[in-house]
């Protein structure tokens, strides 16, 4: 892939090409998340994915950029609602912490729309030190900081190690449960993992 | 591949297929191993171990049968040490099984010759429906049952389910800190990683 990024309109001008911005951009990023999704990092292209929304590599190039900034920007939307955790999640009353993450991390996952994306950044992740990297920004300067950020205020120590062995169990229960699919915690009621996994999660984060 | 398991010796013979079996199993076993580890479940074939071991194809199928089989053979032999948790680990005092489980785990996981493998059996399992169905049926089998066998035997309320929680946050660990390496997890002290992580474990497997 090539960082060149020429202006939306070079080469032979395409039906879409003509058209401008935001659509044009958002049928792209749709087209690069359903294309990561299907194929993982290693095997998608821009080509690909160019292909797929109906458009010029080109064009691909010129909103994003490289492959990388096309999956960051696809994995970015995909993780949203993960990564938009309401402020009252993580800056509401701190005994009660544990409980919020916990019920908003599974109410993601739950959530079929919401979780077929997830499902192809963890294994992009997992496969690819590239796609792992863009995984690390986006989590831990996103939602980790958020979290550490929060801690820190209350002067605990090594907030952001507490924040991501908090995270470590729920991204554990989520491997295991949707990924792995090992039972009986694939068809557990989410109730009971619920009840068990965010008092682990409040004392990582609180614990003295 | 073909599930067919012709006797040793059929077509041409090839120089390995002469020598008796133990050596030549061992050494398909170690090239399946390395092949697996190099490319994950998907891209590796039984032609390509046959080649890496130098021998035909049909003595592969012969020792093992089917990809599958060769996979879960070479799994087994990669997670014998992890497997092979010492009885003294299960079956010692229950107040000390979640840090004598964190230990046992993050050791495996620490010692490069065991993480390498491990590695890639992970990263075949995220990736592959059936990498992971055999990871199921070992990890399964052969640890968290024996975990929940022991607290079967005091009566502990879902004994599997508790298992696998505790085996969430271990898991999640394992992913955060040698997969994704997201920091500081990827380079904090394992003492302090073991002192966070042993009272969840114990507390998954054994609060009311």
């Amino acid at each position: 892939m090539t960082d060149a990024a020429p202006r939306r309109g070079r080469g032979r001008p395409t039906r879409t090409q003509t058209e401008a911005g935001p659509a044009t951009r958002d049928r792209i990023l749709d087209a690069a998340r359903e294309e990561f999704s299907a194929r993982g990092y290693e095997k998608t292209s821009v080509r690909g994915i160019a292909k797929a929304a109906g458009v010029d590599s080109a064009l691909v190039h010129h909103y994003f950029g490289t492959k990388e900034q096309v999956f960051e920007a696809a994995v970015e939307g995909a993780m949203a609602p993960a990564l938009g955790a309401p402020e009252t999640i993580v800056d509401g009353p701190l005994d009660g912490v544990g409980e919020r993450l916990t019920r908003f991390f599974f109410g993601v996952w739950e959530n079929p729309t919401s979780r077929t994306p997830l499902l192809a950044i963890v294994r992009s992740a997992v496969n690819n030190d590239t796609a792992a990297a863009v995984f690390r920004r986006l989590v831990a300067a996103q939602l980790m900081r958020r979290i550490a950020a929060r801690l820190d205020a209350l002067d605990a120590p090594d907030a952001e190690l507490r924040a991501e062995l908090a995270a470590a169990q729920l991204v554990g229960a989520a491997m295991l449960r949707y990924v792995i699919r090992i039972e009986p915690l694939a068809s557990a009621d989410i109730e009971r993992i619920v009840a068990a996994v965010a008092p682990v999660v409040q004392g990582h984060l609180t614990n003295p």
